[in-house]
């Protein structure tokens, strides 16, 4: 049983975006010479995210307008008014839809692969940006 | 340290509609003779999903028009005017819809069993059928 | 490859509470002396979920007050009317959101340490409470 981990940075350029990290992953996978078991990817952040989901720029806007339709930026969270001294911690609606899309995903690897489907990407989803970010790969197998 | 993967297919007959592939994966993790170890169950589309919840035929209908009411299938999505030209592509609503519940889960097993609770089933979520779609799960342990 | 298993329990006072169980979850993985893998948390209902994000009870107050608006307790749900003649089912808002949270989440372990950021904590989110819980831990490595 092999373990490996390793880590690589994400620089977000707006308030809520998404960025396709599936090639960063792959290198991490490779790189880790598993070639069965699982890789978790996790994001060591409460105010950013992962899904898998098409590399479609178009989509992504879809995604993030439904995302700030569902939790609005702004509206009356208590989070917000405690730190209502701080511009940094206006982002209540950061967690909550962190605590619906999750910080993570656990992959299947099989022969140094990811059993992904052909319309599959991984998808760091920014909810608080612009930030510089770490995505966490954690690959456990032999 | 086994591996074991396997694939099922799953019939959906309705745009929107959640099937019990409960006894499928159960199958599969007999099939692979590990007793101790997880199971990835993991749908290879961007417009299914995978949830755990009650064999309730009408908590199902709850579930997807609750879904439905949160992120309509008709809107002005971008992803489908893009696609206008294919009715196959009109599927925004999926895609959005799959982020939030994800294409996966990661499940206990132990003396051979899902550590799941007496309610719990899982749930495959279709979400822009009807299709023929693939279920994978993927047995990691001994 | 070792496997530990454990459980604990976890009493809820209000109908939709936010409990920290991280370090209940720590003691676990401590506990079963596997210093590299992975650990499964699971809960084994449909209407209690987990989630990772910050403790700070303001927010947890803002995310259950948007799990409501956005799945209200009280609407016509097919499941409810069902079982109209018993209180204790009253609860399709609790299964629905048990589809978008998760009952369960995997982690990384790393030298013993859960690889979480440092605002991240691990989140018992009761749907249908108050009621008594059981909170599940799974953990395989070496």
């Amino acid at each position: 049983m092999k373990f490996y981990s390793s880590e690589f940075s994400v620089q977000s350029r707006r308030r809520m975006e998404i960025i396709d990290v599936t090639d960063s992953v792959n290198e991490v996978i490779k790189r880790s010479g598993i070639k069965n078991g699982f890789a978790n990817i996790w994001v060591p952040h409460t105010t950013a995210a992962i899904a898998v989901n098409e590399h479609d720029p178009d989509l992504w806007e879809d995604i993030l307008a439904t995302m700030d339709r569902l939790v609005p930026q702004k509206s009356s969270y208590r989070h917000n008014a405690k730190y209502s001294w701080t511009h940094g911690e206006q982002n209540a609606h950061a967690h909550i839809l962190n605590c619906l899309i999750k910080p993570c995903v656990t992959l299947p690897i099989k022969d140094g692969q990811i059993l992904m489907g052909l319309w599959q990407s991984i998808l760091f989803i920014e909810l608080d940006g612009p930030r510089l970010r770490t995505v966490q790969v954690y690959v456990v197998g032999e």
